[in-house]
Order: structure tokens, then C-alpha cells, then sequence
């Protein structure tokens, strides 16, 4: 094949993630080869490329032929299923590449194993990206947020690609070079532990309304519409708003009322949680939206605790419109909480792995293409800015403002769900959160006195240095019986 | 050596927990050979054994002597730090010992670690124990709760020793053969968690008695002496009351109001929750626990939070003396949610091993020697015994009563914190559960129609079977505009 013809980039693993990419590509001029294992899926895609193009797009129906199609140093994005299925394409595609190649995984991949792979196709001088891609199908197709880590160098070979590929937004194309190694991949899982808790929030926001304010799917469509043009302004906000709007066309009433009360997920919620404990970081509302996941799968357990605890919950009167004002700005105040969280253990990660990641820079390419871009986005970018090294978002002065403006909703809400019997985990728990982060002096002395009684584990004191371990058992006896011993 | 002049059995490590254990198994009369790698502390231990017996205990300055000192087979106790230590120990030892000799690891072990152990050894025929200690060192040394998994064989051959060493209560020794593998390390390692939880939610109460109720050290050693004698009686209550009492001697006041609010932790609270994660069971009441543990550890960071914070949390009135009784009454039901879950995560991990853990019986081991015990859970035993697949704890109609009959004080006590500004976060961790895991109908319906909009995860419905996928946003536009295009 002669170099003119040959393209510029390769995509292997056309589901429709692989398709769309493929296509987003194309469409930006880039000329494109693909590859699938079955053929059918190749057909498909050069099919697409014709109808919704015409895009410089050429198939490839064994991953020899497939990868010689392309200019050297040669790029090849990978689109399968995260895990072994992985390892497969590399091994069948590393054998036809060269020193200075790159292998790019767009999957929703555990870090570690982005970081075994750089390890194991450096040997041949091969580089490789682990890239976090966010935005779904459709995020593909037109734009999604793009978190490459890994090689550099590899990177840079395809960062035009990628800034023209990526969502555009105003100060940008939603794709910065993240870090080295699982960098990219760690980012797009805390993204995803975000996004549960983004999901959580709403539904319990949802919840409240309809269980405690009384609203119609009608009013909640209109609600988050509204919402959705002021600081909650957000895509998943606006879906929220779509879905209450859409009727059964199998049977009377909203379509989201049929809808079985079952979440399934896939590994990266579990994953955020599992390393924010690793990381001695406190995530609370991502944890809690995780538990409901679970919980919500113990569909027959639920009906039948729900048969024994009837009697649970108690009534009260409600000011529905106060009640919508207040829900706005619990969401509001639970969701600074969820992303403090999210942000906190990027930054954990990023010291120990000295990944230097930029939370600013985070935060704003994920303004766009992503299922968690929002305008609030935007505020977060620029409170880094302001304070590379802020503690929590919780301190960054605008914030705090805000926290403490909408503390009295907030505190109502969930105090009213609490009343009502509607549970409220992860409002709960970002309250919680918020609660025990701005508390100089916590209840953990006793905590710390009970495991010296017990476990002779010491203790330091407010007013003096040192660690100091007291006969607890022995002087409480004591103190007791001096009244008889004098 | 002759035959007559063995030990019974060994053990090597002689730190405060592994002295205390071996004097214990000497007082009860079993001849025991020690052995530490720091000789001295096997002349302090000779020494222990002559002043608080005298008790029939052999010391040994190497591993060979040791080892050879014991009778066939041989059992070898090793309390060493878990993690290379215990690999350490065991070369040491396994070097002098014969197929059919048993180690038996007593330290907090993570359970992998042991199940390695186990084929590691097992190549020469020896026999493996991985035993979770619980007591501390009082415990130790005057009975803990012990909870030995791995080899049937090598738990038999010491069972007579075991069962006069652990703790007695009314229904036997606790201690019984927990199961294969690492079972004896998993269900320690619960344990630990869910102690983790019981002393956060200690916390609260002591936090929300103290800061809304305006309690002082005296009144809450009263209260929690009190509490002592009712349905919360339990070492950990029991201790919290003492820790009270106890003066400063280096300052006025109570000794607790001058230990620093930081609080320790070992790796089990944090494992317990990374496999709540792992095996999809919730478990916030003891993820809170270990969260508040981490945020505890931030003192400088909360301290600049509630100076940018200040006007944080309301004021409300209270009294004093209903506050109290709802306080002990929420302790209690937020206790049941926790202990509920630990019990899950045990039945969760004994299906996913095939250990076939009899729940009932963990909860009847637990009732002495260990941290956790209490009254109550002679209670959770029964509640195994009646309906040994019972879903959950809460369910079972004695506890579910009790819930029912405490929610209006918990659902208050919870009320009250939020509106003070109190973070209670293991109380809500836990009535947020509750809440949860009693609702036939979650609003997880809105999360699976987003996940269907931008995803394409597809749905399940209420009313009908099989997976469904609708075109959400398409659909709602048509409603919206309906209007304008008829």
C-alpha cells in the first residue's frame, strides 16, 4: 500500500462504542481503518460511513491487514470489553506492530491492568495509552470527554485527533493528557463513582417529591426542566426532565412508573469505593449510592420487609412548594459534598502515584461530552484555579457560601424524609459529610480512650505532646469507691 | 527429650497478646513450650508464669528446641504481626516440623494470606489454622473469643485446649470450628468492623448527649452505666461508662475531654469494607465507622472547615430528659442495622466459598470474651436458630418489632442532630438503611431509565417480562412539541 493511501489512525472492536468513535473520527477528516473479529460488524461500520457520511473510512478483515494499513508511528484504538478480552486484541495486534507504535484502550479498565500492559508491550518499544471515554453512544458519535494517561509520547502522536474528536466547549476541547501510567483510566472510574452519586442524588430528590411533596410525573418534568436552567443546570438533570415526559405506550400513565426498581452496574462504582478506602479517603455519598444499587436489587427481600415494617414511617404535613425549593437546593448542596469526595481521592491517588493531576483541569474536560457535565463544572475548574491545593471544595470560599445559604433547606429535607420514612442515603450522607468535615472537635477522643482501655493502643492529648495510655478500668473503679475509702 | 516432658502445644511470639494467651493455656493446665525471636521476652514470659502461677510453662531460645519440645502431633501457635512476619515465623518453624504438626496463625490476618498459607505448607503435609483472636489483651489472657478456620483435623487436635481457654458463657466455650480456608480470619475480620460500627455509634450518642443535650462526664457515666443494665449491656457501654469517670491528673476535669479527636485504625475495619464492595452487600452503618475514622485524622483540615464554616448548624431548644431515652433507643436500632449487615457480609462470603457458616453460632462465640460482646447477641443467635435463612436481622419479627417500636425516637434523635449541625453520620447510615431495605418500591426506576437513555442498559419492567429500550429523549421532544405539530 502506498503511505498516501494509508491511514491516519485504527479503531479494533466496533459495538457501537467502536462504531461511533470511529465515525466521530472519520467525520473530523481523519482517515480511519477498523477492524472487528466478527467481519460482519467491519460491513456495518463502512456501511454507516457511507450513509451518514461519506468519511474516509476503510475496513479490515484480519488484524495483519488491518494494521499495515497505517501510517507509522501507527495508533490503534482498542474498543472491547475491559479484561482479558483486552489482552486478546493486544497479543493479536502487537504481533504485526513496531517499536514506536501505540496501543490506545478506550474500555472502562481497571488501572492496574493499563499499567501491567504499558509494562509488557514496552518490551517490543511499543507504547500505550490507557484512555477513559465518557459520553456513552451518543457522547462517542459527537463528542465525548477523553481521559488519555499512559505514554506521552503516544499522546502527542494523536492529540490533533483527539482535541477535534473530543466535546468542544468554551475554553476547549474536552481532552488533556492526564498522567502516566492508569492515570487516565483511574479518572474516568472516580468520574463514573461521581456519576452514581449524581444518579442517587436525583433519585432521592425525585423521591422526596413524589413520596413526601405529592407531585405527578407532569410537575417533575416541568420541575427539573426548570432546574435545569438554573445552578443544577446538567445533562443528567435535563434527561431527568425528558424521562418524566415520556408515556407508556403499553399502558396508561408515565412510562417511568413500569419501570422495575432494579439498578444493575458495571465494576468502576465498586472500584471508587474500594479505593477510597485503600486510600484512607472518606467518599460517603458514593458509597451510599453504590449500597443502593445493591439494594435495590433485593427486589423480593424489600417487598417482603416492606410487609413486616408497615408500620414504619410516620406522617406529617407538607408546604409543597417549599418543600420543591428545598429539594432544589439539597441536590444543590449534596452534590458539592459527592464531588469534594470524588475530587479528594483524585488527589490521594495523584501523590501516591505521582500522577501530577491537575483537579482544575479535571473538572473541565468534563464540562463536556460526559454524562456528568454540568455548568457547575466550570466553578470547580476554577476554584483549583484560584487554590491548586484546596483542601476540600467544601473551603473554596464560593462554595462555602453556598453550603452554608442552602444548609437550612438542606437540613429540612432530609430532616422531613427522616420523618416521613423516605430514606435519603445520599443526601444523608453528603450532609453527614459535610457535618463532620467542618467540625474542629469530633466525638473520636472517645473512640480513641475506648481502644487505649482495650487494646493499650495510647493516646495523645489536645494540651500536650506525647503518646499517653491510662489505666482506665482501674481508676473509674476507683474514683467510684473514694467516697466509701476515705 | 522424653515423651512425658512435651509440651502439649507451643507458641511462638511473645508480645503482650501471645504472653498473655500462653499464660492462659498454661493456668488451665496444659504444659506449653514459648519461643520468641527477642530471647528476653521469653524469660519475661518464664517469669510471668512463675509469679502469677506457678503454671506449666517451658521457655526456648530456638526455633529448633522449641519445636522439638512439643508432643506429636504438634501444634504451634504464632502471634506475630500479619504480613511478612507470619511467612517469616513460619519458615522458621515448618523447618523442624513433620507432616501431620498444625500452625496455627493468630493474628488479624487478611484471609488470602492464610488460604496461600494453607497450600503452601500443605506440600509438606502440614496442617493449617487461621484463628481470629478477639479480647485484647485482657482477653488474652483470661478468655477471648476465638474463631479457628482452616484444617478439621488440626482444630480437633487442640479443640479440648481451645474450648477451656476462650471465653465460658452459660451456652458453652466461645470458640467452634468456623470453617475451611480463611473462614476464621473472614469472620474475625467482620467482627472488627462491626465493632467498628458499634463504637462510631457509641460516638453519636455520647456527641449528640454532650452537644445538644449539654451532658456533662459525670451525667453521661451515669447514663451509660444505666444503659449498662438494660438491652444495650455490653462491654463496650460498659467501658464507655468507666471511661467517663476516669479524672485528669495532669488538668481539671474529665481525662476524656483532653485526648485528641484522631482516631487510630488497623487494616480490618478498612477490608470489611472493601468486601461489603467486592460481594455487592451493603454495608454503610460500618463504612461510616471507617470514614469518620479517616476525616477524624484531618484535625487541621476541620478545624480551618469550622472556622470558614462557622455559621453552620442551627440552634433549637430540647429536653433534656426525652432526649436521653430517644438517644438510647436510636443507639439501639442503629446497633440492629449494623449487626444486620456484618451478619449479611458473613452469609455473602460463606456462599461465595462454600464455607457454610452457621450464623447463629458466630453470634453465640461473640457473646464473651470478645469486644463486641453483649447481651443482645444471645438474641441474634435465636434469631438464627428460629430461621436459619432469615434475609436479614430486621426482619426477623422480634428485632422488627423493636425497630417499629423505636423509630419515632430514632427518626428524632437523627432529626435533631441535622438540624443542630451534629454529624451522626452511623445513625443515619443505619435508619437510611432501614429505610431502605423496607421499601417495596425504590425510586431505582429513574436510574434505570437514565442508564437506558444514555447507555442503551435497557430496562426491566413492573407489569411485564423481558428487557426493554426506549428512544427517551426522542420520545419526550414529540410530547413537548405535540401541541404545535397536530
Amino acid at each position: 500500500m502506498e503511505a498516501s493511501t494509508l491511514s491516519r489512525i485504527g479503531l479494533a472492536g466496533l459495538a457501537v462504542m467502536g462504531q461511533n468513535l470511529a465515525l466521530n473520527i472519520a467525520e473530523k477528516g481523519f482517515p480511519i481503518s477498523v477492524y472487528n473479529r466478527t467481519t460482519s460488524k467491519v460491513d456495518e461500520t463502512l456501511q454507516r460511513a457511507q450513509s451518514e457520511g461519506p468519511f474516509p473510512l476503510s475496513g479490515h478483515h484480519t488484524p495483519r491487514d488491518f494494521v499495515l494499513s497505517l501510517q507509522r508511528p501507527r495508533s490503534v484504538i482498542i474498543l472491547v470489553k475491559a479484561g482479558s478480552p483486552v489482552d486478546q486484541t493486544i497479543a493479536a495486534l502487537s504481533e504485526h506492530m513496531e517499536s514506536g507504535d501505540c496501543i490506545i484502550d478506550g474500555g472502562n479498565e481497571w488501572y492496574e491492568n493499563t499499567e501491567r500492559r504499558i509494562q509488557e508491550v514496552s518490551n517490543r518499544g511499543i507504547l500505550y495509552l490507557g484512555m477513559g471515554v465518557s459520553g456513552g453512544e451518543e457522547g462517542a458519535r459527537n463528542g465525548p470527554s477523553l481521559m488519555p494517561g499512559g505514554s506521552f509520547q503516544a499522546y502527542n502522536n494523536i492529540k490533533d485527533i483527539l482535541e477535534k474528536v473530543a466535546a468542544q466547549v468554551e475554553d476547549g476541547p474536552c481532552v488533556t493528557y492526564i498522567g502516566e501510567g492508569g492515570a487516565g483510566n483511574f479518572v474516568k472510574m472516580v468520574h463514573n463513582g461521581i456519576e452514581y452519586g449524581d444518579m442517587q442524588l436525583i433519585s432521592e430528590a425525585y423521591d422526596v417529591l413524589k413520596n413526601v411533596g405529592g407531585l405527578s410525573n407532569e410537575e417533575l418534568g416541568e420541575i427539573f426542566g426548570e432546574w435545569n436552567r438554573g445552578e443544577l443546570e446538567s445533562f443528567l438533570i435535563e434527561i431527568t426532565s425528558d424521562i418524566f415526559k415520556v408515556k407508556d405506550d403499553l399502558a396508561d400513565g408515565g412510562l417511568v412508573d413500569k419501570i422495575l426498581d432494579k439498578t444493575g452496574m458495571k465494576g468502576t462504582g465498586k472500584w471508587t469505593v474500594q479505593q477510597a478506602a485503600e486510600l484512607s479517603v472518606a467518599a460517603p455519598t458514593i458509597a451510599a449510592s453504590l449500597d443502593c444499587r445493591y439494594l435495590s436489587g433485593l427486589k423480593e427481600e424489600r417487598e417482603n420487609a416492606a410487609e413486616i415494617l408497615r408500620e414504619a414511617g410516620l406522617k406529617s404535613g407538607i408546604d409543597k412548594k417549599r418543600l420543591i425549593d428545598d429539594v432544589r437546593q439539597a441536590l444543590y448542596a449534596s452534590k458539592i459534598c459527592s464531588y469534594a469526595q470524588g475530587m479528594n481521592l483524585l488527589r490521594a491517588k495523584s501523590i501516591e502515584k505521582g500522577w501530577n493531576l491537575n483537579l482544575g483541569e479535571m473538572a473541565r474536560i468534563w464540562k463536556g461530552g460526559c454524562i456528568i457535565r454540568a455548568v457547575f463544572l466550570d466553578r470547580i475548574k476554577k476554584a483549583y484555579q484560584r487554590n491548586p491545593n484546596l483542601a476540600s471544595l467544601i473551603v473554596d470560599p464560593d462554595f462555602a457560601r453556598e453550603m452554608v445559604q442552602r444548609q437550612a433547606a438542606w437540613r429540612r429535607v432530609v430532616g422531613t424524609a427522616i420523618s416521613a420514612g423516605i430514606s435519603t442515603p445520599g443526601m444523608c450522607a453528603s450532609l453527614a459529610y459535610f457535618d463532620t468535615y467542618r467540625r474542629a472537635r469530633l466525638p473520636a477522643n472517645l473512640v480513641q480512650a475506648q481502644r487505649d482501655l482495650f487494646g493499650a493502643h495510647t493516646y495523645e492529648r489536645i494540651d500536650r505532646p506525647g503518646a499517653f495510655h491510662t489505666e482506665w478500668t482501674k481508676l473509674a473503679r476507683k474514683s467510684n469507691s473514694a467516697g466509701v475509702l476515705l
